[in-house]
């Protein structure tokens, strides 16, 4: 029998080889039913004790996962901890409705209002509330949705799948996922490329009646059904090399890491929160190239918790056993709000009041940033980062209120360092004339700095064509500033996302840089990258 | 008696020195009164009569103005012809109110939402709402509300302004605005701005009882009372320092712009719509640096008018008689939505779907552009310039595009042209390697290009002081630009607001630019910054 191949959008790169699978339909959600028997005491009760027990699972699921993991169900959460969400339920019910239908058409309301959305960002949030939906519906009902077995080569092919489902999913060995709905922006996506599964959405076609080998490429974004011998051949081929890559990955992860030629390029991790510091070896790297506080602050009581934010710090110093740890100042506005910090209803929040500039227009909150950071520099070599720096002033005003928490420190017989003070280099005023910006440091962070100079928000699928972080604006802007810090003896690194990409490292390191902060998990693989390359050695040159 | 100094914003710059002069209280307008004996045949008919008859006032003022102020006068018209604006007012006359009291409440709950709003643009459409309210009110009740008679060396005092006020008034020379309410984003400054009139608003302070001589100055933001002799003295140097500035300029507006040192700057116009040429002399020009065309597209009831567009075009062409025009391809998006056409809901509308962007996902209206200003292209030097070009392929595919127009004119035997095809350089990405795009001709827009460059959103005040065209990254880029153009034969010139700002154009020439597109009133004052400055001659360092 002929291969047929079947179209759609990549999601999650990355092969499998293996067999159709379709998860055993669960009970169908999207109708409501009238009358639920198991209810007892009233529906609003019934009701009300069903989310509690919906957010008390939500919680327990949260404590097992970290990171991104746990941001997704920290979303869901947050959604269904927020009164406004079932109130039209709740009124329904008054008006004689039963919990479950009451419920189940109040979420699909909710539902719909996200599906038909212009943005695909917010259609693609439609599944986490079908999601919130069906977790309290089956605490309403006490029918439990089951734990999906995905077993070892499976390729799971459904219309889509949700958070949940994934999270509570077994995953076996050389899995892959195809759905005919989803995003690429979708939470499950996000999830399926922080496991390293292979993904495809969006599949178009008579799928329904499939089964048996198939392969599916979440590189390219096709599913092969009935791949002929020489497909076969190719992906065990492609299995294999990547299979290999991962084991020299494996074994380069706690080694420096070396271009052929034998330069040192400076591997750092990069870090949102203490927690994920858990299964990381300091051996591995140089150090902490980048600590996001505002992921871990934006979950305290009040920003101006200088106890929790010194016990952090300090804890991430104590771990890195003298390295360098560069913590980068709150870094909240444009797509990252923090209720009653960041301005509300900007035009245009990419290109407003946020990092430096909110920390300047706060400066109780900042000094408060700043005291902490101080004291902990007292535990290890602790560097500041300012983000969105685009004036030199930014700099200098920020310096002041460092010296001032210092000399306060000091003053009052509170054990204290001096830390480095740098910039990210993320504006585009910054890396055209970098000689202007006096700081110690310099990092490029290359999300925004993309951002800005191909002025393509990162939000917007419809422009993401137009931007990279290796179009060759950006790659001279970037050599620009290597050549500045160069001539001036300050180090340069990058910290943005593209620095842990494979197929953008030697981009980077082309155009003079050194040093990298790159996802924690991945420092083996661009090391990998790294040992493949020969690199002029800036060092030699100079001596 | 000492001077009293009053600080405000200042919202137009300029000096008034005159005295305190306060309009007569006209009706009161925010409280309803129950019951309007005026009224015949019925509370609905009536104001469905009244708000026929505010829009052909306002329709029939439009007709007196043009550009800026005919533009503000069309935002009220077309609010005024929203029939959703007046529906709850119909609704409440239905349920037994009258007219008077419901369309007072209706408006006054509109202008409420305005007023509360944390967007300062959206508090200054507040008094827009006041404005028609009043409008219809008056049409109403058949109180016509005085035409404003400002008398010479007037500086009007009051607490704000709206726009058909300022509009329908006689303005004496050298008058002034002084308010205690109103912001320097609300229509009445733009009108003030355009005027030349000094304004200050936001005034905090015991003014109630002021009378006698004053002194506003629009540049600094203050109002003095009982200025002092050495104040005066100073007010009148400056009075009339700035006018021998205005005979100087208006003597040079004729003639070509020169340096002090003989070096020839090319003065190209700046218009929105071909109805601003009607008081214009085209030997005060080297031809029309910008044409806006969304300004007037936008107007058309579709983008798909192709006659409209030709006869547009070709009128603006007839005037230049054989001097260059430069047409800008639709450049909608960002801060500038048309209806069925742009992309609504984006997160950060300037970083998205916009200009040549829209235009190439839209290619049915894009085509039709090209084609009327292929067959414009008959009737004198057109040159047509994309917007927003982020990629080498950008051009390419709009190359192709109007090329394949002109083949099809040809092959019908129409008329036409083939158009020079340039880019505004408004994308850091262009600005740093121009070398990438092969464009006939570069024009650097610099009102986007700072607000990327600098990572600042021109619609948000509270990081206005980040960004200007006149910050180094920006020269630097600019001069770039020029460089690039000097080398490849091919001109280079700038189109933005800043290239109309005196104290900005030394930066631009002293970068390299030779070329300036300036708003169509002020080329006198741009000629005679030049005169006064020693340029470098690049011919004659190439020849």
């Amino acid at each position: 029998m002929a291969e047929i191949v079947f179209s759609g959008i990549p999601a999650s790169k990355g092969l499998a080889l293996g067999y159709i699978w379709r998860p055993a339909t669960g009970a169908a959600c999207g109708e409501a039913t009238q009358g639920d028997a198991a209810l007892t005491g009233g529906d609003a009760d019934a009701l009300r004790k069903a989310i509690a027990t919906a957010i008390g699972d939500l919680s327990q699921l949260e404590g097992t996962l970290s990171g991104e993991e746990a941001e997704i169900v920290g979303m869901q959460l947050a959604f269904l901890s927020d009164d406004e969400l079932a109130r039209p339920a709740f009124e329904a019910i008054e008006a004689g409705q039963s919990a479950v239908v009451a419920w189940t058409e109040v979420m699909n309301a909710e539902i719909a209002t996200y599906e038909v959305s212009d943005d695909e960002y917010f259609r693609a949030r439609a599944i986490d509330f079908q999601d919130i939906r069906d977790r309290v519906l089956a605490a309403l009902t006490g029918v439990q949705s089951g734990v999906l077995q995905v077993p070892r080569g499976a390729i799971l092919l459904a219309s889509d799948l949700r958070p949940s489902q994934f999270l509570s999913a077994r995953w076996g060995a050389g899995c892959g996922i195809a759905l005919t709905d989803g995003s690429p922006t979708s939470h499950v996506a996000m999830l399926a490329r922080g496991r390293g599964l292979p993904m495809v959405v969006g599949l178009a076609g008579e799928l329904q009646d499939l089964e048996g080998t198939a392969l599916l490429d979440g590189t390219t974004g096709i599913l092969v059904s009935g791949p002929d011998a020489e497909r076969l051949a190719e992906g065990k081929a492609r299995l294999e090399a990547d299979s290999a890559a991962r084991k020299q990955s494996a074994a380069l992860a706690g080694e420096p890491a070396l271009s052929r030629n034998g330069v040192r390029v400076a591997i750092h991790a990069t870090i949102a929160d203490p927690a994920e510091l858990d299964g990381l070896d300091p051996s591995h790297f140089d150090g902490i190239g980048l600590v996001r506080t505002e992921l871990f602050l934006d979950k305290l009581e009040k920003l101006m918790d200088e106890e929790t934010q010194f016990a952090t710090y300090r804890r991430i110093l104590t771990w890195a056993d003298g390295k360098p740890v560069t913590v980068r100042t709150l870094d909240a506005g444009g797509d990252k709000p923090i209720k009653g910090y960041t301005v509300a209803n900007e035009a245009n929040p990419f290109l407003g009041i946020r990092g430096i500039r909110l920390s300047l227009r706060q400066p109780e909150v900042f000094r408060v940033q700043l005291r902490a950071l101080a004291r902990a520099a007292a535990y290890g070599r602790l560097r500041i980062m300012l983000p969105m720096v685009t004036l030199p002033d930014e700099i200098t005003t920020a310096r002041e209120l460092l010296d001032a928490e210092i000399t306060a420190l000091a003053a009052a017989g509170v054990d204290h360092g001096r830390p480095a003070l740098g910039i990210m280099v993320e504006v585009p005023a910054v890396a055209i004339t970098p000689e202007r910006f006096d700081a110690d440091f310099y990092s490029i962070g290359s999300n925004d700095l993309v951002q800005y100079t191909c002025a393509v928000s990162r939000d917007e699928a419809g422009v993401a064509h137009l931007g990279s972080a290796i179009d060759p604006s950006v790659l001279a802007l970037i050599a620009r500033v290597v050549e500045h810090g160069r001539a001036t003896g300050r180090e340069v690194s990058l910290c943005g996302d593209a620095g842990s990409d494979p197929r953008m490292v030697p981009h980077f390191l082309a155009a003079g840089l050194r040093s990298l902060s790159v996802q924690y998990g991945l420092g083996g693989a661009v090391k990998a990258t790294i040992a493949g390359l020969d690199l002029v050695d800036h060092r030699a040159g100079q001596a």
